[in-house]
This record gives structure tokens, sequence and C-alpha cells, in this order.
């Protein structure tokens, strides 16, 4: 049995990809951007709303803290990208939080991340649609009008690409991002422009609102903790930063350094846009509210429940550039589409999780061959479903999805950069080189830094956001970790059952006598080529006895059956069995017990003739006895059943289908890169 | 192959059940009534009041049309009741229609047959639930004001038991039969004394108000289709009359003597009963409208659609007993039962319908073996599944369902009878003996009556009711009929193509070269107790060659596997595979394809260690790259895949499981007799 902290092995998981079938290549910066950013950077566009959503509570008044708050993300994400950035130069393998934390803290931290990282693949489809239809619906009223429908289809239609198999490529991420991310920027510089420049009073389409606060006036210990409600949700920007650390691999060389380089630039730019966004908001006078319609105060009276209220992001563009103008109707377009493909990367790293995680025997085995169409499409639907099931409960209303998310990031960042620290400390121990020391001391510091920050964080969302709806996704946390532990503990346990006695020849089945003869007997229904070939084949294997069976269901058939077989001179001798109840599994299992009884030494082959068919249709026409009848012996000790496989003229379209499926190639390949760099990349922590 | 019209195997099938399993004992005919009368007998339930609806399109005038209609219904009773004695006589076997026809008319007429009485099966759980409801709302108001929640409910808490098998008494049937048939008695009496002796004036709920004629003083061609329609909706009063036909190895002896007798009395029964509503009906004034929120008048106002139309029994019953009185009640409650009773009868009958037809391979061949639980399971979750659409799409309503009803009894009546016909046709030909001649043209005569009646029957309602929806029941024949046909020929094709060539040592396997040794793999992953136990039998199989095969799926792992080989000192020589994109079912089969192609003589046996766990869960934990990669090499040519079982402790459950299984008795067996009666039963069609 392998070793959970066996990390030349999970170094061998990123192999698996044929590079000449997927056409990869590494990726450049500028590919690499968009490929790992669209996922924190498209978080922008609900992030700063949320912000301003839970300030209202307080009244417009405590919208002053916005920009306080602002800052507070910006050093909380130049905290995290510079610890990732550690991570980066340290596992240039691509190993995620989930190794990090099970190489440095064990098994149970390891687990940990993982729960925390597959509710938030969860989460990231289903908020990153849901704010991507928002945005899509300030242009096209439709949109969010059927919103919960919109998104469960945006939700089936990714599903459907990726069960599929889409051959991605880096541009069908770059020019979406890049014209989300130029758009921001152009809005934040024109909008800079026309108040600072041409003195432009610029107004968001709520700026004559009030707000109704839910609580006016408030101070002390309840402010603070309202300013720290406000500082989660802003949080919700961070989402998606550890991306990079996965992906190393998939960067040209040197492919450290570029990812490191990659991450402060996705830094730089999620900060820059968050900020500018937050300004233009301020500037522009945009109002929201939790409970627009009760709260936001128009001409002195509620809104009402018709009021749609849209995502800040567009709030401002329509400020900036104009209700219905080009640039404003690109910018949402563009947003949502960042979105979906956000929500998109969640379908790739869902099933490469669970593929790890099957490594370690923490999930069904199979998952582990990776680039499985079959285990692939179990983890897409799991996760579709999940989302699709919170899209629907939470009426795809991102702010309320929001709440359940930013937990599970800051459980992974946390025991991240918490293993990192133990990492390098174990690194201190053994280097001598006090240039690498002094390295090494630094990034620590920066670790250190970045773990005692984000736990910090983690006790804060946990504490502001438990019973807004964090609970859902603690419990959902639970629930993986759980079943995750019981898989392993049954593998363990069966592991034990049959790991083998070490003298060679030992009590292997010393609860039975050990056979030293095989009987062999083939069942027949009928005489045809099926049944012919199987005889044949019984022949060649040179058992010690030899007998056909048949049941006698029908008497009038098993009278021909016996008249065929002596007019054929077929050489093997036929045994009836009968069955008073036209039964077919009961008589052979009884026979074949018996055999085994009067001669305890012989083993059992049952050799059945099978036919081979093409369509699952005709599977259900065929070989439903021979299948019932084969699980059954497999129940009995001293048998083994043998499949004598006669394959019709219709199994042909099977073998070209199951050739098709073997040509299948998973979607993500390109953030993983390519599988030979990632087997020949060697690796700091192989150690 | 055996042929359709091979008798002594159709007699055989009625063997298949363990008579001290299942405590048969053969019924009494006081038992036998209730068993095989519930279904026929409860239609009196609906059949008046479909009359009076149907008249109410002439307005209320056209009521005393219905006595006529009441005698038409009498002699077409009559005339079935007396044909199908002569088919209890002539087939002992319990031979249904679907045998009658296949045997006389030929394999087309008895598929009709077969289609038609699949359908009928359906309609019966719709129509007999739709209508047990309605009598049930008579009493109980939450009932009819949650129709369809309360029928697809009966249906599903119908379908549980049966998937669960119940164990079923004649006493179940008798005690609501006998108390429908006797309250059904006591009103006629109890209402013919008070209306007669006592002189009271009863009067139906219904009895005030008036009906507005959608088409008043309809005459000529007009008025005869009306009547030819409402003729049509009584009959709905015969179906379930051929039960009894299906049923006489259940009786005690003189088998058919009994049987016909029963038959008989069921006929009066339900001609009684029958007349006597709808003569109280009369009596009592009840009206009833097609559509009665617009053309149920009272006091010159429609009714309106909160009105809920009780049936004619229960208005009836009001007027006889009283409102809320116990036997009222009492009767309802009874209606309500053998109505749930004669849709359980369909619950029987369709799987075992579906035995029958998937022994003349019209119906995949697994479901022949009757009492298969499985088997027994799709045929009740496909009719109750069909029931529940249907009770869904026509809101359960009885009337809207009747309409679809009786296609499919007339069809098999007619073709049943005709088939009768053809029966005596040929026994007058080769029989010599006055008497019987005698008897024989009796029969034929009042079969050929029989014939001629339903027939016409048939024609009535095909062109009366394919507009109110007996399109749907033909088109769901149709249906039922492609799939039968495709499925045949697809077995036709399949023996075809596996059909042994004559000459016994021939050219078998003529594309391939005809092997002659035998090349045995043993897949190894680990070493442990299922491996070694593989290698142990692999051994023991003298084959040509022997070698162990791994799948270098990492390098660690394999390493390890290496030399704990050599350790051990297994005298098997091992040979990894590479296999760099960490593949398991390709490597293997490329190497089974090459050794066929080296050495073509070679037959290559592939043996697989299994696992055998206890439950489903345990099941998605192991073997499932073991099934795949079976399930590859049954394609290929000049394979045989062998699995060595190794038997987990949990195994132990699902073998207790499984032994359960066995001992599951389907329901329905009370109406089939004992197993060892059908078998020894001479029967005349045995020729």
């Amino acid at each position: 049995m392998s070793k959970l902290t066996d990390v030349p092995k999970r170094i061998l998981i990123g192999r698996a990809l044929r590079s000449d079938r997927l056409g990869e290549t590494l990726l450049p910066k500028r590919i690499a951007l968009p490929v790992f950013a669209s996922d924190p950077l498209s978080s922008v566009a609900y992030a700063p709303g949320e912000v301003l959503l839970v300030l209202s509570v307080a009244g417009v008044s405590a919208y002053h803290f916005s920009p306080w708050i602002a800052v507070a993300v910006v050093v909380l994400m130049f905290t995290v990208v510079a610890s990732y950035r550690q991570n980066v130069h340290a596992y240039p393998s691509g190993g995620g939080d989930y190794e990090v934390a099970t190489t440095n803290l064990g098994p149970r931290a390891g687990l940990t991340v993982a729960s925390a990282l597959l509710v938030d693949y969860v989460l990231t489809v289903a908020v990153s649609i849901a704010s991507g239809i928002e945005n899509l619906g300030s242009a096209v009223p439709f949109v969010i009008e059927h919103k919960v429908l919109c998104a469960t289809a945006v939700i089936v239609l990714l599903t459907l690409m990726n069960l599929r198999g889409v051959k991605e490529s880096g541009k069908l991420f770059a020019i979406p991002t890049y014209v989300f991310v130029g758009g921001v920027f152009v809005m934040i510089a024109w909008g800079a422009f026309r108040g600072l420049v041409l003195g432009d009073t610029m107004r968001a389409p709520t700026a004559a609102y009030e707000i109704k606060a839910e609580h006016q006036g408030l101070a002390g210990f309840a402010l603070v903790f309202l300013l720290l409600r406000a500082f989660s949700s802003g949080c919700a920007a961070l989402t998606g930063v550890e991306a990079i650390s996965n992906g190393v691999p998939a960067f040209r060389k040197p492919k450290s350094k570029n990812a490191a380089t990659t991450l402060a630039l996705m830094g730089g730019l999620a900060v820059t846009m968050f900020c500018g966004i937050i300004a233009l908001a301020m500037t522009t006078k945009v109002r929201m509210a939790e409970n627009p319609a009760t709260d936001l105060i128009r001409g002195g009276v509620p809104i009402g429940s018709g009021y749609v209220q849209n995502p800040v992001i567009s709030q401002v563009a329509e400020a900036v550039f104009g209700k219905g103008s080009f640039l404003f109707v690109l910018l949402a377009a563009a947003t949502a589409l960042v979105l979906f493909l956000a929500a998109n990367t969640a379908y790739n790293g869902f099933p490469l999780l669970g593929s790890i995680l099957a490594q370690d025997r923490y999930l069904p085995r199979q998952l582990h061959t990776r680039g499985d169409r079959l285990a692939f499409s179990n983890g897409i639907v799991l996760l579709a479903g999940a989302a699709a099931l919170l899209t629907v409960i939470y009426g795809a209303d991102s702010t309320r999805l929001i709440q359940l998310y930013i937990v599970g990031v800051f459980v992974s960042f946390t025991l991240s950069q918490t293993g990192m620290v133990r990492h390098w400390n174990r690194h201190l121990a053994v280097e001598k080189d006090p240039a690498k020391r002094s390295r090494m001391i630094r990034s620590r510091a920066i670790n250190t830094f970045g773990a005692f920050f984000t736990g910090l964080v983690l006790v804060v969302v946990l504490v502001t956001k438990f019973t807004h709806g964090a609970w859902v996704a603690l419990l959902g946390m639970c629930i993986f970790y759980a079943t995750m532990t019981a898989i392993r503990k049954h593998y363990d346990r069966v592991a034990d059952e049959i790991s083998a006695p070490e003298a060679p020849d030992d009590d292997l089945d010393d609860d039975l006598v050990r056979p030293s003869r095989v009987h062999s007997v083939v069942l027949i229904s009928k005489i045809h080529r099926p049944t012919l070939r199987a005889l044949a084949y019984a022949k060649l294997m040179r058992s010690h006895g030899l007998e056909a069976l048949t049941v006698n269901v029908d008497p009038a058939e098993t009278k021909a059956l016996r008249e065929e077989w002596e007019r054929r001179g077929i050489d093997v001798p036929l045994k009836v069995l009968d069955s008073p109840y036209r039964e077919v599994t009961r008589p052979v299992i009884e026979y074949v017990k018996n055999l085994r009884k009067e001669s305890p030494r012989d083993a059992i082959s049952v050799i059945i003739p099978e036919y081979v068919v093409g369509h699952w249709y005709e599977h259900l026409l065929h070989n439903q006895s021979a299948l019932r009848l084969k699980g059954r012996l497999l129940f009995t000790p001293g048998v083994m059943v043998t499949s004598v496989p006669y394959q019709l003229a219709s199994s042909e379209a099977a073998k070209l289908r199951a050739r098709k499926r073997q040509e299948w190639s998973a979607p993500g390949a390109v953030r993983r890169g390519p599988a030979a760099e990632r087997a020949k990349e060697p690796s700091v922590a192989k150690d």
C-alpha cells in the first residue's frame, strides 16, 4: 500500500494525457493569464457590489467605509498572491492546496482541503453563472426575468459541452477575458477623465434613490461586525487566486518564474479593477440594498418587488458609457462570458481533483484513470447536479449564493499556507547554503503572514456569515469529508483482508482444501455456433474433467438437444439437470456445489457461451440469464467462471464506438499542461 | 426453434410455481367467483352511468332509451358468456385469448390479441382506480378534491404491494366482492320494496336538475349513432369476462364444468346488477351530463365547474339508503375496494402475459422465467408507469378513460371467438363420434354468433369512439405490436446468424484459423490473496502457455511488484506492459491482439482476479476497471475471459439476500392455479 505522503507518485498524476492527441502547447504568459485568471478576475464583477450591499444595512452613510474595506481586500489580495508565489516556486509540479496540506500537515488536513475545494467548485459554478446571468440581464431584460431558467440552461449547456469533451484552446479564454479586462480599464479611465478633466457629473441609474437603513446609526461592536461582514463579502474577489499554483506545468520555461509573474500580474489587475469599480460606484452614487424592494426608496416610497437591482459594474458602465451604448452592451456581454468561463474552470478542476483523491483511495479507484470518460462524466454530472440544485434553491441569486462561497476558499488558503510554513521548516532543518536559507526564511515569513491573515479572515467569514449560509457550505464539506473517510476505510479494510500471507505457499485458502484439479462444466442451452465454440475452447483447456451441462426447462427442447448431441457425435458427456420450476440459476448453483462437496480437491470451471452484441437494447435481449448466473456463481467458493464470447455481426458497431471513446480527451487539458512536461519536471518537494 | 403452435410447450408454462412454497389450493366455486369476477362485476359500478351520460347529449328525454340499451348489453353479455363457456371446455389448460388466436388464426392474429390485452391491462388499472376514487369520493369528499393525487397514490400503493410480492388468498378477494354484490342486491331489493310496496318516492340528489341537451330533438341517423355510442359505453360492463378462461387450472374438479358454471353465475350476477342499477337510476331520476358544469341546470342556471358528478351507483344508493347512512358508506367503500382489486388483477395478468410472449420470443427472453423477480418487476413498473401517465393526462376521469378502454377488449373477444370457430372446424374434420360432433357443431354455432356479435360491437365502438379516445388505445396497440415484431425479428436474425453448420467439425469459425492451443494470461495488479488464487487456478488449467501480466501505471508500484514477485519465487513469468498514459484497458487489449497475431493458432485465456463484495455501494468501489476490461475483451475474437472470484467477508450478506430473493413468489398465483395441476391436466387442444 502506498503512503499518502508518497510525493513522486502524486507528481506522476500529471502524466496521463497524450500530448499528440490534445495538440497541447506550453502557454506563454499572455495566454496563461486569461486561462488561469478568468475565475479570479471575473469575481470583481460581483465582489464590489456585495460590499456596498452589506454596508447599506447601516444606511447610505456607511458607504464612506467602502474605500477602507477596499484597502483591506487589497492588502489581503497582495498577501495571498505573495504567499502563492512561494507555493509556485516550491511545488513546480503543480501540486495544489490538497497536495501541500497532505504532504506537510497530514492526511486529515489534506482531506479537509479537498472537501473544501470540492464544495468550492460547486459554488464557483453556481455563483459565476448566477452573476453572469445578472450581468447579461442588465443588457437583456428577458434573461433576468427568467433568471433561474436561464442559469439552469447555462449549467446544462456547460455540462453537455464538457461531457462531449470540447477541445479547448487558450484563445477561447483569451478573447473574452481581455475584452473584459480592457473594457473595465477603459471604463475606469474614461470615468476618471470625464469626472476629473471634463468635470461631468456621472450618475448611476440608482443615484436618486435613498436607502432605508435597517439599523440606523450603528456604532461600536455592531458597526465593527457590519464592517467585517462587508469585508468578508469583498473577499469574494479572492476566489480562484490559487488556480495558477495548480497549473505551473502548463507554463513556458522558466515555469515557476513565469507562473509567479503571471500571478503577480493577475493580482495587480484584480486589485486595480476592484478599486476602480468601487471608486466609480462612489462617484456615480450607486445605491444598492440587501432587500431592494423595501429598503430602496424612490420619491419617498419603497421601490417594490418589481425592481431588479443591477450589478454595480453594470450600473457604473451605464453611468460612464450611457445606457444601451455599444461599450455598455459589450462590457455586459464580456462580463457574462468571463463569468461563464470561470464556471467552466470548475468543470475541469472537479474531476481532476477527483482523480487525485481516487489515487489516494478517498474516492472509487476507477476515477484515478484520468481521461477516462466514464469517471470524468460522473464527476461532471455530480458537479452540475449540485450546482443546479443550489441555483434553484437560492433562486440564482448571486448575493445569497456568495454567502456560502467564501468559507471553502479560506479553509484551503489557510491550510495550504500553514502547510507551506511547515514545508520551509523542514527544508531549513537540512539546508546549509546561507543564500538559500535566507530565501527560505523570507518565504517562510511570507507564508506565515499569509497563513495568519487568511486564518483570521476565515474566522471573520465564519463569524459573520455562518447564519447567512456559510453553514450550508460547512455541511457540504462535512458530507464530502465523511464519505471520503468511509471510502478510504473500506479500501483499507479490504486491503487488510486480502493481503497475501508471507510464506509463499503457506496457508492460502486456509479455510478450504487447496484444489489440485480442475473440473470443467460447459453450459449449453442449444447447439449453435456460440456453444460449439465454447465446447471447442473448453476442450483445448485440458482440464481434468469436462462435461456439458444443460437445464431441462422444457422437456421437448431438451429432448431435441439430446438427439442433436448424439447425431453430431459430440464427444463431451451431456448432463441434464431437472428444473421442475423452470429456474436456471438455482439448479446450476446446486449442481456446482455438489460437485465441490463430492470432490473438494477439484476447482470447478464453469464455461458460459455468450453473445456479444453492439447496442444496449440488443443487450437487453441477450445474456440476461447468463449474467445473473455468473453473478451468483461468483459467490460460490472454488469456482471460476469463463465467458467464451461469440461476436455477432452487430458487435462491430460497439467496437467502433469503443474505439471512438478512447480517442476522447477530457476538457481542461490546457490548464494542466502537456503530459510529458509534467512527468519530466523535477520537484523540490520530491524529498 | 420451437414453433408458435407448439401447444404442449405452452401448456407447460403453467408449471413454474412450487406449490409447497405458495401454499396454493384449488379454488371452490364460491372462492373462484370473487377471485375472477372482481374485474367484470366491478364494471357495473361505472357502465350504467356511462350509458346515461351519453344519452344526456340528446336531453333527458333520451333517457327512456336506456332500458333498450340495457337489453342490448344483456344480450351481448349472454353471448360472450356462452362463447367463453366453449373456450373453457376446449382449452382447460387455461389458454387465454392469445393462445386461442395464435393456435387457430396464426401468429399475427395472436400478436394483435396480445397487443390489445397489454393495452387493456393498462386501462384496467387506470379506469378501475379512477372509478374507485370517484366512488370513494362520494362518501369522502377529500378524495374527490384530490382525484389525480389519490388515484396516483393508489397506483403507487398497488405497485409497491405487487413488487414486494404479497401473498394472496382467495379470501382477500371474497370478502369485498361479496359485500359489494350483496350491497348492490340489497339496494335493488330495498329500492324495489320501497318503490313498489311502500310506494315511497325515492329521489336521487340530482333528480331536480334539468339537462341542457347539446343536440335537441335528435332523430334519424344522428339518434341511431348516439344510441350506438351509448351502447358502446355500456359495453364497458363486459370488460374482464374473459378472465375465467385463463384460470381454469385453478378450479376444483371437474375443472371445465366448474369454470363454466362460475362463468354463467358471473354473467347472471353482472346482468342483474347492471339492469337493477339502470332501473333504479330511472326510478330515482338520476341526472348525469357529459359536461355537468354547463349542461346540468339547477334553478335555471348552469351548475358551474365546482360541481362534482357522483357515480350512478352512489346516487342511487343515496336515494335508496339515504345520504351518509351506514349502508350507503359501506357500499361506497366496498365498490371502491372491488374496483381496486380489479386493478390489481391487471398487475397479475400483465407479467404473466409477458412471460408467455417472451416464450414466443416477442419480448426479452429473460421475462420467460416466470416468478423471476426482476422480470416481473420490470413488467409491473411498465404497467404502473403507463397507467399513471394516463391517469395524469386524463385527470383520473373515468368517463374519459373509458373511451379508450373498450376497443382492446373487443379486439380480443372477436379474434378469440373467430379462432374458436376455426378450432371447431378443425376438430370436426377428424371427429367421427356423432354425439361429440353434434356438441361441437353447437359450440361452433355459439362461437360463430359470438364472433359475429363481438365483431359488430367492435366496429360500432371504433366508429362511435374513435375520435373520443379510441385512437389512443389503437396507437398503443400499434406500438406494442411493432415493438414485439421487431424483437422477434431480432431474435430470428440472431438465431440464423448463430445456427450451427450441419457437418459437426466443418467450417465453424471459418473466418478464423481454428485454435489448437491455449495461451493463458493472468492479470496482476498487486500480490494479494485474490491474485494468488487466480495464479493457482491458472496453473491447474494446464494451458499451453502461462504468463502473468501487469500494466505499469505507476513505476514505483510496478517495481515493488517485481521485487515481491522474485522474493516470493512465483514460478510464472511476469510481463510488464508500459502505459505512458495511465490507461489499463488499451495496453491489455493491444497485447492480446498481438499475441493472436503472432500465433493465430492460440486461443487466449485472460484470467482476471475479482473481489466479490456484498453491497452495491461496495461494488462501485471495486472491479470497475476489471469490468470494463472484460467488456472490451469480449469484443476481441479468439479470447475467453475467466473470472476467479475472491469472496470478501461482506459477500456473505449478498449471498443471504440472493437466497431470500429466490424464496420470493410472484403475486397472482391464486388465479393461475397450482403448478402441478396445470402440468398434469390433459388438453383437448394438445393436438
